[in-house]
């Protein structure tokens, strides 16, 4: 999407391969939003080393930057043999994998580059094959995106005040987003809407990513507390809700996203709000028989006990360091399970690139949607 | 409640009054939970900027202050013209209700010291009639936290998982709390349980106030991010909900309290569990038919836009200085609506000093719980 830079506007992808360079590009995200800065990778370590870190997050993203990882790896191979050519290039998918081990889509990613690569004849074949089957990768995430966009378009009407949680923006993708898909495709069509952006504590990415993504965008909005979305639709205030998701099940049409989502779900059935989840296919997930199953990450206490942000001082002298403040009290602990799981009969439709459908639907056209590909 | 400075324990009131060097002694609550300090205001004047720089916070707690505050302006006056006496106090009156205007228990705190102080035929007896009157507004809020406590104690089982929003603690009243009262109570009679503190949003009361609390009383206790405890409610991990009220309308049984509570209680239905309200009778509005006419009262978006909290350095240097960070993006605005109104239908029951009542129980039991004195 597009970004201003000191009265410049560009349009960037999350993560761009530069071919000449044999670099990964990535928007360091660690950053955003009190910054905007691209890092290049100058081999495939540094690239695994950018996904285990957080510079790129998302799953699209990361997906995309372990497909050009694993590309930059093959690319730097020197020699002719493909022996050795197929033993580093296992060392680089190890290493990418291992940088987010929990993560599915790199590993999906890394596994669709080496089936592209399997026919070529030579290492330079290979080499080829591998750099043209990343780049489709992330071209194919853009245009599922864009089919979401679509698709999601539909449930826009200009007026409307949509509420959003974390971020399943551009900025999760290569481009574009999941759940910001059909706010920038309406915007593209005209339509003025009014975004609400949950804060989404403990890490605030709604209040960060999600916020400087619309405002780059020019798209009106405001952050909430993620406190206060009841009493917004208590208020009438809403109008539509838009979540992304990190996993949703094939069989049942529950969907595991960040923490939080699950009680906006909730909130919105008792207001008669639509409630949507705009997924790209590679988070369906056709094996798992029950949301309970999934298994929920309890994450570092420090997040829940304390916020990353720039102090006064930093924002005078233009720096962008951010600072960890402790704001709860210093001898006491906290939970922090990740992401919770909204049940179907909570969730209106699922907005995928082939239309939207009612989570019911998903497995009856399971072939459509990738199932066992 | 109990305070341990440097190992030793002490019992503190949030707010008590030194009638032998005319000073109201308070807690710095703006210091908590990084340090624990007692204030004195030397004159009403510094007590009224107490109350208004949020020194002290909390319906019961300013109630008290406004009330030593009013003594303590009648007892620095020098002179035993009735007239003039009755002049300078209407000025204190004016000064303590102007520090908080929006809030009614000081003004009702300081009208229950008028009243005491009008049978008094000189200004000596006046002032010895205002002192006594403060102390026993003071009291007479221990007493009816205590009687919250002990009508509530009676829900909480050994075993339990509590949660509660925001801070309803001792720190909020004299002493012991509303919603606090029954936990501190079962704690008496040897019940072990465990409370989670959401984190409370945007000003984060329940991470640094309810946190410190139970942590000083040895209280088992989890904060977590307001997100959490839908997801916490679906696994079958909290069994009680107990919060506090702002304001309860006697008519309808509607509890307009800190924003987040109606989305608790919208969870605890949706899961079977009991919501309940803790509240000293001050708070019941007898006025208001329904609780959408309540103000909901805008805050500043700093609020959500960022969070206060001790630095790295600052802890290693144990300064208890707090600092602003901005969290958010920084060309963003937000929406930061102080509290909402949680409907009768939602609340299983009303914790008063008089006991437990059903929401729309206290309409008809108004004379005995206060309506129109």
């Amino acid at each position: 999407m597009n970004v201003t830079v000191r009265g410049r506007t560009r349009h960037y992808r999350t993560v761009t391969f530069d071919a000449r360079l044999n670099q990964v590009r990535l928007i360091e995200q660690r950053r955003l939003p009190h910054e905007f800065k691209i890092v290049a990778t100058r081999d495939y370590r540094d690239t695994a080393l950018a996904i285990r870190d957080m510079v790129v997050r998302g799953a699209g993203a990361i997906g995309a930057t372990a497909a050009y990882g694993l590309a930059q790896g093959a690319q730097a191979f020197r020699g002719g043999n493909l022996e050795i050519f197929s033993r580093h290039l296992q060392t680089v998918y190890a290493t990418l994998q291992a940088a987010r081990p929990t993560a599915v889509d790199p590993v999906n990613a890394m596994n669709a580059v080496r089936r592209a690569m399997a026919p070529g004849e030579s290492v330079a074949e290979q080499q080829v094959l591998a750099l043209a089957a990343a780049e489709e990768f992330a071209d194919e995430d853009v245009r599922h995106c864009e089919a979401i966009g679509r698709h999601g378009a539909k449930l826009l009407r200009s007026g409307m005040r949509v509420l959003t949680h974390c971020n399943a923006g551009w900025l999760a993708f290569v481009d574009i987003g999941s759940a910001t898909a059909p706010m920038y495709s309406a915007q593209a069509a005209g339509k003025k809407f009014h975004v609400f952006c949950d804060e989404t504590r403990p890490r605030s990415q709604g209040a960060t990513l999600t916020a400087w993504e619309l405002a780059q965008q020019g798209i009106s909005h405001e952050i909430i507390a993620d406190n206060a979305a009841g009493h917004l639709m208590q208020r009438g205030e809403i109008d539509l809700v838009i979540v992304g998701s990190d996993r949703t099940l094939g069989r049942t049409g529950e969907v595991a996203n960040k923490i939080g989502t699950y009680t906006k779900a909730v909130l919105a059935q008792r207001h008669g709000l639509p409630f949507y989840v705009a997924i790209p296919l590679s988070t369906i997930d056709w094996r798992l028989k029950r949301g309970f199953d999934i298994p929920i990450e309890e994450r570092d206490e420090q997040e829940v006990l304390g916020a990353w942000g720039v102090t006064a001082p930093e924002r005078r002298r233009r720096s962008r360091m951010r600072t960890y403040v402790r704001v709860a009290n210093p001898t006491s602990g906290a939970r922090n399970p990740g992401f919770d799981v909204t049940p179907a009969e909570l969730v209106t439709g699922i907005i995928t690139p082939l239309g939207i459908f009612k989570p019911n639907e998903i497995w009856g056209r399971r072939r459509q949607l990738g199932f066992g590909r």
